[in-house]
């Protein structure tokens, strides 16, 4: 099972070279997540920052930017778990352009589940794992 | 007696238009807020909000765009004090373009000073006032 | 006749305060004006900027910002016409904070219609005029 | 030889986390690429991209974070060629967090190349070639 989100480009996140300035693809990313969350989880981000006081703050990324995005174009965002480990999750995210349906770029994104008063990592709940699994890649 | 100082223009701050997205015209004040602390007034803004629990949100905006920034260019930022109240500090923005000297932007900022703890608004101290009256416009 | 959308607050969207940064109040009200051309005008702002070569700078500002919003409220924009005039349009922005209902800012921004390749004004065109008309405030 | 380049870190670039969102590290890195060619290469990024019609585009990241930046922290960024290919130009960035010394975070960044007209891959001439091996790391 993937998540998918979709988001527009906005005027604002162009650059000088009229294309979506490439760090806001990882804001792209980030929005997505926090979809998933809402969306999927069960639970929202805020809810898990702000009332258990947990995050998942990002320890590694390898990525590919393959299409550049416009104006006008939107991003369709898919993610999926490509490993959840003691504190950690790895996500894989795919960012297809539309309406052209061209992969534009791709990521893997290494995250840790950490106390947010203390940044040091904490194991996973099961249930939280649970939900995460439902999202591993095939 | 007016705080100056300069920014240059991003590639990425630019707009589909080809010119500075305009909300970062804010931002670039704010950068300008924070180097008026820390060059002209003996303490530094983070100093202020983490060590003191103080803060200077914006409560009122009045602010005109002249002519476009474009890439390569540069802003230059100058500031004045309107006027400070019991816990009010106005603040007077003029963005000049360079190279070509042409006045891009002003803008008039109100802002308040609060406990961060409870964004209630607190007395300016007089040791404060002083050195913000230091900038008032002429 | 308003038009109103909704905008979630994001994660990176908050400040050291623990606030939306007042810049990014603009690049919502953009993004709602971007709504109100797609959803509402019966053409993408995207298709105005690159196919007609039209765009609407900002050139004139008042704001008030009276309730901060915070990590998991969401942002409901209205826009209302305040005034059609032979090149400038003038919109009138109130942002309701949800779920609270608050009105957390108000502001009312001049535009001018320019052809985007010279930053020349040009005249709005009645077809044009008449859209805009219809969510004149009342 | 490494080019450096220091950066404060702004009110408005951190999250709900407390600490320095990290899309903006890249935005960090950037900055820190177009300081390069302003202050070591002989020519701005500016006028490469608006006189010459050259970007360079990023297609790949490899890139670790290791420790957050907070709100009154700056950042010093180092900048090492690994490779320079046909079109391709391979930076290598560290970011150590000041005033403590550690590192922050560390990237691999490929670029190409490209006629920004076409978005088509150009060779690098033998002139900026040069330029770019007196960065190569040791």
């Amino acid at each position: 099972m993937k998540f998918t989100t979709e988001l527009p480009v906005r005027f604002g996140e162009i650059d000088q070279a009229g294309v979506v300035y490439y760090p806001r693809f990882f804001h792209y990313f980030h929005q997505a997540f926090e979809e998933w969350f809402r969306q999927a989880l069960g639970v929202s981000y805020p809810d898990l920052v702000l009332n258990e006081g947990i995050g998942f703050p990002t320890v590694r990324i390898e990525s590919e930017f393959l299409r550049p995005l416009r104006y006008g174009d939107r991003a369709r965002v898919h993610i999926e778990v490509m490993d959840v480990g003691r504190a950690s999750l790895t996500l894989r995210y795919e960012l297809v352009r539309l309406p052209d349906e061209v992969l534009s770029a791709r990521a893997t994104i290494k995250t840790v589940a950490i106390k947010n008063a203390t940044f040091s990592s904490v194991s996973i709940p099961d249930a939280w794992r649970e939900r995460f699994e439902k999202f591993r890649s095939a």
